[in-house]
């Protein structure tokens, strides 16, 4: 049997390795047109950042060899013709046309089975001055040393980059180890669309207070030049004004390649633009597969169609399809967007439904706001996690987990991960046996406890008011009770505007110092204390009480800080 | 209403706090023999260890506030009357009889229900000696508080801890962060006996290397002393001869506390001598609940009852007794003995079943032996997490993942107890869609390789061998070649005895080398491309070739190291 693939990335070298792993007689061989070979993608930020120091580190096995085209040979038995561009899908002789780069040179090679893992690029918008030599995609080898030969010459003191998704996250914190002032200019009203607002303009502080600066809703017109440098960027012209630029990258997202597969008559997808695969990854040419970056997924939650290049998702992919042409019975089941970064010291990342996604689905969603220490809280290095949790209302099923902090957040979205993909409800979730020992987690985990919290909302045991609405009562000047149940020493160091100080402690005997008929919202540093204080006033008769979602931890918007002993507080 | 709870460290706090936030209006009081409420029993070793500073950060709230008497009555309005024991329930009238400790007055206490959440205490073997004054559990805050004053008078340099279970292993690492000699006598053949033994001699050597001297398979037989110093244990006699010991630590396990219970005419477990209890934590009266570490709990997954006493289901029961005292409908549905711990640099940790288990349980179980990188090879703060996993031949599900090694390991059990909860199977686990990104993980996480090596092993593709089985061949003289496909660089250093190195890279150029006919197994760093090499050799027409379980990284007896150039290869 003969087997093209067409991608030596990432799908395509998984997808040969185990065709030859499994029936080792096949004829495999891979076509790539660039130079390099399974290279690390994702690592990229951490080669430009420094982390990694050698390009040949991204090219390793684990093992320290370098995947050349002789290692494919030697160690898998493949061929690979890196350098060679597939032009052309014959699919009636069944045969890839193919240039060689460096000689021109095309020829045909026939295929019994074709794979399609052509990859994504990132998309370059259509801005004027756009290809100036100091604007740079972050997405191959080629840009990653582009942009440090730059960095080298210390030409790049202030970055602009375009668009703030994963890739443009990544890369302001590659650019800020270097030292360079680093601005983001998103379109949208956020960064990071994969997660809801609320969590997104956490992370936004979070990247302000290391320097970065984040303009949202803002749009990117031009890149100019000052007088006699037109081949550079000067500055980025935006709709909220210009912007120094000595070096523009440009982090928009990716498009996936599917001109082969296209100019040879195979389904694309509408909704997404990449490659529409069956379960199997069989295109609509039952003899031709695809995987990877240049293909549809299937949201395994909503079944809906979905485009989220991942290298994890690839590999699987990859697999799948290799399985299927072997003659095996494999499904790949789809994804649940989940996706994590690392922001400076912030683990930021999500699975399944935001609360956006499950309220244009129609659904009507549940959801919690749960700040906690990763660890048992007297570990001297337990750290916060911000969480946020989505379920359905009438199911009581788990949709979704964002997180966001410098506490450990991996685990909590894959333990989320495996539970959505299981179909499993708040209360199965709050009864896992998740591992516990003190320098690991607490007696309840996060994840539990933000189970639990939403089951107490879903119960009507508590409930809920988030920071934009009561930030919405503050600006339209309402009469509302802002009450802080922290310590009089939490409250003189850092506090919300026009809140009023009864620590919980002292709440049951102050009780006759709340007004009666107000509306109260209480708090504390996370809001379990907040909880606490809202069924206590609840107990004592007050009807309108309401606990600020996610505590002081989870506040988007501007605080207090400085002494101020109990200013606003009832004596 | 009115409820009494007897305990007042884990389950009885959290049982009593819920129970206050349903129902304000109940009347709750807290029975607790020790001074001390709500302590973090799991956090002493870490107290001892010293990186826990104060004894009153494990009593404090996360917000830094006591829980004493006061806070609870305060803050959660309820009654706590600590330094005070409970001595005899009256199930006829439906009361308590309670001893003031301080000052012996005795009163009954009436109940509408009453929670039994009376701990376990530590075993203490009947050893002679074991009253002597330097002879310590670690269960307490008296005990850790007693082990840190005879730290402090530099008067422990030799210890020997009993047991080496999870309390022992934990212990150990907190005396040896004092500079302790430190000696683990463990009657079993290994320590950690949740382990399967090839993981916990992993354990075992990692802990001798780290300066503890590990004993298995070895009888304490008596505490003896210096002439003239009868009061202080100067050695420790064991059938494997005497170890000088200035201080002892019994570490043999802790046994529920049930008296109260028994006396009363309650359930009590034949196999496990816990409290029996309904899954709405109800005991054999039904005005009587039992939460936390005096209570039986049901095995998820063999539907078995088990005997795990831990914080984090103590605290799921206390909540569950607390929400049907309430009128509530909620059910414990068991645990799955996730279990964690640290021990130095490693995190050592299980779920679900291991091999041991289901081979007495009769399944025809599938095992892997995975050792990885924790994330992505090319970071350099990558650590090796080595991994078992066992999977059901017949169903393909899920049993049991236990890990050990420097590598995040928490976030793959914890993801391995939702999937087994879930009863997902080997192919769904491969499937899950777990978060990437090259801080955090491989493409392919650890827990999804080793699924996928499962599987191959399962579908004939890879046929492995045991470490045991391999050292049994070479103890035995067996004819066969221990074929090490790695670098000449990594076989110079350290390699297996009577190996022969032919590398990977030069396997198939080199085929005419190796003996047909004899029995190969094949193995490198991890078994990556021991494996490969399986599949080259195979495809060439050796019939008998095995893969080494989890190669190198896992091989658990000795190797030789320092300099040798291809010595027993094959020239």
């Amino acid at each position: 049997m003969k087997v093209v693939i067409v991608g030596g990335v990432a799908a395509g070298p998984k997808a040969a390795s185990k065709i030859i792993r499994m029936r080792p007689d096949t004829d495999v061989t891979v076509v790539e047109k660039g130079l390099f070979l399974s290279y690390a993608g994702c690592g990229l930020p951490y080669y430009v950042s420094g982390e990694i120091k050698e390009q040949k580190e991204l090219m390793e096995t684990p093992a320290g060899v370098v995947r050349d085209a002789a290692f494919f040979l030697n160690v898998k038995n493949l061929k690979v013709r890196n350098r060679t561009e597939a032009l052309e899908i014959d699919r009636i002789a069944k045969r890839l046309r193919i240039r060689e780069l460096a000689t021109g040179n095309e020829s045909w090679l026939p295929y019994d089975k074709l794979v399609l893992a052509t990859g994504a690029s990132p998309v370059i918008p259509p801005l004027p001055g756009v290809n100036k030599k100091n604007v740079f995609t972050l997405h191959g080898v080629h840009d990653a040393e582009g942009i440090k030969s730059a960095l080298a010459m210390q030409k790049a003191k202030d970055v602009v980059i375009i668009g703030g998704g994963l890739i443009g996250v990544e890369a302001t914190e590659a650019l800020a180890t270097h030292g360079c002032r680093v601005t983001i200019v998103e379109m949208l009203p956020q960064i990071l669309s994969m997660m809801d607002r609320d969590i997104a303009r956490l992370v936004e502080n979070y990247m302000e207070s290391k320097g970065v600066r984040v303009m949202t809703a803002t749009k990117a017109v031009a890149l100019e030049s000052r007088n006699g440098q037109e081949e550079f960027v000067s500055h980025v012209r935006t709709d909220e004004g210009d912007l120094p630029a000595d070096m523009v990258i440009l982090a928009i997202g990716v498009r996936p390649n599917t001109v082969l597969a296209q100019k040879a008559g195979l389904a694309i997808s509408e909704k997404t633009r990449a490659i529409r695969v069956d379960e199997h990854m069989r295109t609509s040419d039952p003899d031709i597969y695809a995987a990877g970056d240049c293909v549809e997924s299937t949201d395994r939650l909503t079944g809906l169609p979905c485009f989220v290049p991942l290298g994890s998702t690839a590999n699987k992919q990859g697999r799948v399809a290799a399985i299927n042409i072997c003659g095996g019975d494999e499904s790949f089941p789809g994804i649940l967007g989940s996706t994590i970064c690392k922001v400076f010291d912030y683990c930021v990342a999500r699975t399944g439904m935001t609360e956006q996604t499950a309220a244009s689905l129609g659904y009507d969603a549940i959801t919690a706001l749960v700040p906690g220490g990763d660890k048992a809280h007297y570990m001297p290095d337990s750290k916060i996690l911000l969480m946020k949790i989505v379920a359905d209302r009438k199911t009581g099923r788990l949709l979704g987990v964002q997180v966001a902090g410098p506490g450990e957040g991996a685990k909590r979205i894959d333990v989320a991960a495996t539970a959505i993909t299981a179909g499993m409800t708040l209360d199965q979730v709050a009864h896992l046996d998740l591992c516990y020992a003190p320098p690991y987690a607490s007696a309840m985990d996060n994840l539990i406890t933000a189970a639990n919290v939403a089951r107490n909302k879903r119960d009507g045991i508590m409930l809920g008011i988030s920071a934009d609405d009561v930030q919405r009562k503050i600006r339209n000047g309402e009469d509302f009770l802002s009450l802080d149940v922290r310590s009089p020493q939490e409250y003189a160091t850092v506090r919300l505007p026009n809140s009023t100080l009864i620590p919980l402690g002292a709440l049951r005997r102050r009780l006759t110092e709340i007004p009666k008929g107000k509306e109260i919202i209480t708090f504390c540093a996370v809001s379990l204390r907040g909880y606490e204080a809202a069924l206590i006033l609840k107990a004592a008769g007050f009807a309108d009480v309401k606990v600020l979602d996610g505590g002081m931890a989870m506040w988007p918007f501007e605080k207090e800080t400085g002494q101020k002993m109990q200013g606003h507080s009832v004596p």
